[in-house]
C-alpha cells in the first residue's frame, strides 16, 4: 500500500510537476499574449484619446451675397469649415484666433462634435471679417471687404498636447506662420497646406520655404497656374512638385479636383447639384473631408488617398448646398456614404 | 431461307425506311441550321460592307493661331475631324460640300481610311473658311473671320446608299439642314447633333424642332447653359432633355465631358497633356470617337455608351496635340488602347 501510495504520490507529484510546468509555460505564453493585449488596448486608448489631426487657419465672420440670397456675419473661415467637415471622420484640434465679438452662441456650433478648441485663442478686438459676393458664375468670389482685425497679429500657439499630431492642415494664412507651425510638428506623417494669389504674389520667397516643408499642397486651379507659371494642369503640378510637395491636389470648383503624386494622376468630379447656394468654404470642406478620412484610417496608401479625395468632393458638395456652415452642421453619416457611392456610379466604367 | 431473306429484307427495308426518315429529319433540321447559318453569313457580310455611320457637317479651310504657332488654310471642319476620328473604329460616310479650291492633295487626307466621300459635293466657288485664334487660355477660340462661301447654299444631298445608316451625327450646321437630314433617316438607331450659340440665339425655333428629333445632343458647357437658361450642369441637362434628346453630353474642354441619360450621370475627364497646341476640332473628334465606338459595336447599352465617352475623350486628347488634323492622321491603334487604359487608372477607386 505504502509503495503503491508512494508510487501514486510520485506519479501525482510528477503529474503535479508536469501540470505546474505546463501552467508556467501557459502563463509564460499568456503573459506574452497579455502583454501584447495590454499594449494593444493601450495603443487603442491612446489612439482613441490622442487627437492626431490638427488644423491651423482662420475662424471668421463672413458676409456673403449670392444669387440665392445673402447672409450677414455668419461664422466661417478656413479652420471652421475644415474642422466641422473633418469631425465627421476623426477628432480635430483647432489652432486659430477670434476676437471678443465671437461669443458663446458662435462657439456652440462646434459643440457636440469631436472638435478640441483649446488652441482657439481669444484676443482683444474684433474677429476677422470677410465680405464677398458671387455672380451667377459661382466659380469665383468677388471680395468686397476684408477686415483682418485680431488676425493681423495672429501668432499661432500650438498647445503641448497637439505637438505629436500625425496629420496637419495649414489653412490659407501667411506662409511665414504656416512654416512656423510646420516646424513645431516635425513628426507629422502628412502635412498639407493651402495658399492663394495674395501670398503667391506678396510673399513668394516665404511661400517657397513653406512649400519645401510640406507633403501636400491643396490649391485652386488658377492659383496652381499662377504659382507654377505653367499653362497645363500637368505642367503646373510638376512645377509645384519641384518646389517640394510630393502630392499636389488642384481644386477646380464645379469641375472637381485632380490629384498628382509621382507618376500617378487621379480625377474626381464635383457632385452635380441641382442648386449651388453658396460656394464659400467649399475648398476647406474638401480639405477637411480629405484629411479627415486619412487621419481616421492613419493610412496614406494611394488607395486610401483616392478614397479620401472622393470624400473631400462629397463634403464640398454638402458645403455649397446652403449658406455658410448650415448644411455641414447637419449631415447624416448615411448621406455621406450614399454620396460616396454616387461618385463611384458616376465615374466607373467597364473595360 | 426465302422467308428469312424476306424477313431480313423486310427488316432491312424497315431499317432503310427508318434511316431515310431519320435522314430526312436530319436534313430538315440541318437545312434549318443551314438557313440560319447562311442568313448569319449574309448579315455579317452585309454588316461588314454596309457602312452604318453617317456624318453631315462642314469640310473647311482653317487658319489658326495659338501660343504654340500658326497654320494657314489647313483642312478642317466638323465633318473632317469627325470622319477621320471615327474611321479608327468603323467605316464612315460623309455628306458635306467643298469648293473648287479643295484639291486632290486635300482629299488625299481621307484616303487609305474607311471614309466614303461619295456624299462630298463639289460646288462652284470657294470652300468654307474659318480664321481664329486662342490666347493662353485654350478653352475658347476667338473668331477673326468666317467666309461661308459654298457653305452658304449648302443643301445636304444624302446618297441613296446612306439612307439606311444606323448611326447619324449632325455636325454644327444650320438646324434647318440638320432636321432635313434627320427626317431622311427615320430608322437611325442613334441620331446625335451638335449646335452653338449662333444657332441658339439666331434660330431658336428651328433648333428646338431639330432637338425634338434627335436622341442625343453633344454640346459645349457654356452653350448648354445658354440653351437651357439654367446655371448648374444638372439643371441644364434636364432642361435640354425636356426639349427632346434623351442623352445630353456636355463638353467641358480641358475639364472633360459629362453624360446624362435618364437618372444616370457619367463624368469623363480630359486627358492631362503636357502641352495643348491647338484645340480646334477637339469637340468633333470627341464626337467621332464616341459615335465611332458605338457604331463599331452596334450597341447602345449604358456600359457601351460609357466606354464610347472615354474613347471620345481619348480621341479629343490626340486631336489637340498638334495643329489641325495632323496628329489624328497618324495615331496607332495601340496608342488609343493605352490611353483608354490610362483613363481607367485616372478615374477608378476601390470602395
Amino acid at each position: 500500500m505504502a509503495t503503491a501510495k508512494r508510487h501514486r504520490s510520485a506519479r501525482s507529484w510528477r503529474r503535479s510537476e508536469k501540470c505546474s510546468t505546463a501552467f508556467v509555460e501557459i502563463f509564460r505564453q499568456e503573459s506574452v499574449n497579455l502583454a501584447r493585449l495590454l499594449s494593444l488596448v493601450f495603443i487603442l486608448f491612446w489612439k482613441g484619446f490622442n487627437v492626431s489631426l490638427l488644423v491651423v487657419g482662420s475662424v471668421a465672420f463672413d458676409s456673403i451675397r449670392t444669387p440665392y440670397g445673402q447672409a450677414e456675419m455668419i461664422p466661417g473661415g478656413s479652420a471652421s469649415y475644415f474642422a466641422v467637415t473633418a469631425s465627421y471622420f476623426t477628432p480635430v484640434n483647432v489652432v486659430a484666433v477670434v476676437g471678443e465679438d465671437f461669443g458663446e452662441q458662435h462657439l456652440r456650433l462646434f459643440q457636440g462634435r469631436p472638435i478640441d478648441l483649446s488652441g482657439l485663442e481669444r484676443a482683444p478686438g474684433k474677429t476677422f471679417l470677410w465680405r464677398g459676393e458671387y455672380s451667377s458664375d459661382m466659380n469665383e468670389a468677388r471680395t468686397l471687404e476684408t477686415q483682418l482685425n485680431v488676425f493681423e497679429s495672429f501668432a499661432p500657439k500650438i498647445p503641448a498636447a497637439y505637438l505629436d499630431s500625425e496629420f496637419l492642415f495649414l489653412g490659407n494664412i501667411d506662409p511665414v506662420l504656416q512654416l512656423h507651425v510646420r516646424k513645431q510638428l516635425p513628426r507629422a506623417r502628412l502635412a498639407a497646406c493651402d495658399t492663394m494669389n495674395f501670398w503667391i504674389t506678396g510673399k513668394p520667397a516665404e511661400l517657397k520655404k513653406t512649400l519645401a516643408s510640406v507633403d501636400a499642397l491643396i490649391i485652386n486651379e488658377g492659383e496652381a497656374r499662377m504659382l507654377s507659371g505653367a499653362d497645363t494642369l500637368r505642367r503646373a503640378a510638376a512645377g509645384i512638385q519641384s518646389l517640394g510637395p510630393r502630392i499636389v491636389i488642384v481644386k477646380r470648383g464645379e469641375h472637381g479636383a485632380c490629384f498628382f503624386e509621382g507618376k500617378s494622376i487621379f480625377f474626381v468630379p464635383a457632385f452635380p447639384l441641382e442648386e449651388v447656394r453658396d460656394p464659400t468654404g467649399a475648398g476647406d470642406s474638401f480639405a477637411g473631408g480629405f484629411m479627415g478620412y486619412i487621419a481616421r484610417h492613419g493610412n496614406t496608401s494611394e488607395a486610401h488617398l483616392r478614397r479620401a479625395l472622393v470624400y473631400g468632393s462629397v463634403m464640398a458638395s454638402f458645403a455649397v448646398e446652403q449658406f455658410g456652415l448650415e448644411r455641414l452642421l447637419r449631415i447624416e453619416r448615411q448621406e455621406i456614404e450614399e454620396r460616396f457611392q454616387d461618385f463611384k456610379a458616376m465615374t466607373h466604367f467597364d473595360v
